[in-house]
């Protein structure tokens, strides 16, 4: 099987792993989500490439490029959670990532969203997600060209 | 200390994560559960080593073979949630691996299984469980040889 | 940009993960919470430097020294949970390093805590922590010179 043919195949996983590029997606993920959950969204809208496409969740409409995925990220905030001060955590786990033929990486992985208020030391736990990006590289870093998250209710609905 | 005679001292913790064996078995597992939790009981079993024991409930007989680990992972999702539909997934984390003299690579780590069920976002989220494998490799790719799950409940009882 | 100059800039991600340092960093980290959530008190403060400094809680004052934390390790379990039986987890997660000039290692990362007790599977998970360490070279081993804790509930309080 060769690798550049059948990306995703098995040879590729040793590959992905010995190049560092596995423990790169890990840590360009960590930093990504530190912004959002910070909000520091003009830090997190850098972390996508400038016309990436951010389909971040059933309720609000797909927006497309760095400058609109600011003010999404923005906006959400402050419409959730202006009369309502909560410390939200993005949880990533179970990181799968294929390099592509292309140059481009695929990755797919769980997201679980939490929400501490004051007052109550237990997170509302919600909701459970599965996460697909492509990434890709501007000056050798990684971005989010796209991002489509489907919640698992979507799934079973 | 020789890493051969001493598996798992801690000069083999920067040979195993500078090899990318590391990331190869994180790798593995993110493959191994995505097809877990979209119930592709014959593509999860293809993970396991053809004569694999798997132990992965206190609720239910060890089986051995990736025959009857496929036929079992698809009774078990049919005995319990035929007539309850949910989204499960499976959330491995704090995982140490251990490459062993003979070739095989041991690991442990935690498991957190959550439940997503229609009309409700929160995830039930239980059991919490210890896992410990064994790996090993057939035609160069990792492969389960053997799993035991212990959930917490096992351990204060 | 130099990565020297500014450590954590993009330059430095990809020498981070291509060097093993990331895996290393967790790989050191799934094995001090093993030892941390089976209570082996000893085995836990000797993944810190000697004279490490340790801030784990807001209801506990900040040791230093790995006798005290050792001594800390176990107090608190006693004090907490000796009439009252659990199976602790800590689940990291969303790991940043920053490898840094002088040679220390910074990370930033989530810590949720999860407690489960006899008869009843669902853990209470609380509360959700960000937690930033300091690691440094002992005999070539990583180890923790300084950790500091911070409870979700204490940024919004």
């Amino acid at each position: 099987m060769s690798t550049a043919a059948h990306p995703g195949t098995p040879a590729s996983v040793r590959q992905t792993a010995q190049s560092g590029l596995y423990a790169e997606v890990q840590l360009f993920y960590a930093r990504q989500v530190h912004h959002l959950d910070a909000v520091r969204a003009q830090e997190f809208a850098a972390t996508f490439a400038e016309d990436a496409l951010f389909a971040h969740s059933p309720d609000a409409p797909a927006v497309r490029g760095r400058a609109n995925i600011a003010a999404e990220v923005s906006a959400y905030n402050k419409r959730r959670f202006q009369a309502d001060p909560v410390q939200r955590r993005h949880w990533f786990t179970m990181l799968d990532v294929r390099q592509q033929a292309d140059g481009s990486v695929h990755t797919e992985f769980y997201a679980l969203v939490g929400t501490t208020r004051p007052g109550e030391p237990r997170p509302v736990i919600a909701p459970s997600c599965i996460v697909r990006d492509v990434l890709v590289r501007e000056d050798g870093e990684l971005r989010t060209l796209s991002r489509k998250v489907t919640q698992d209710q979507e799934l079973i609905g």
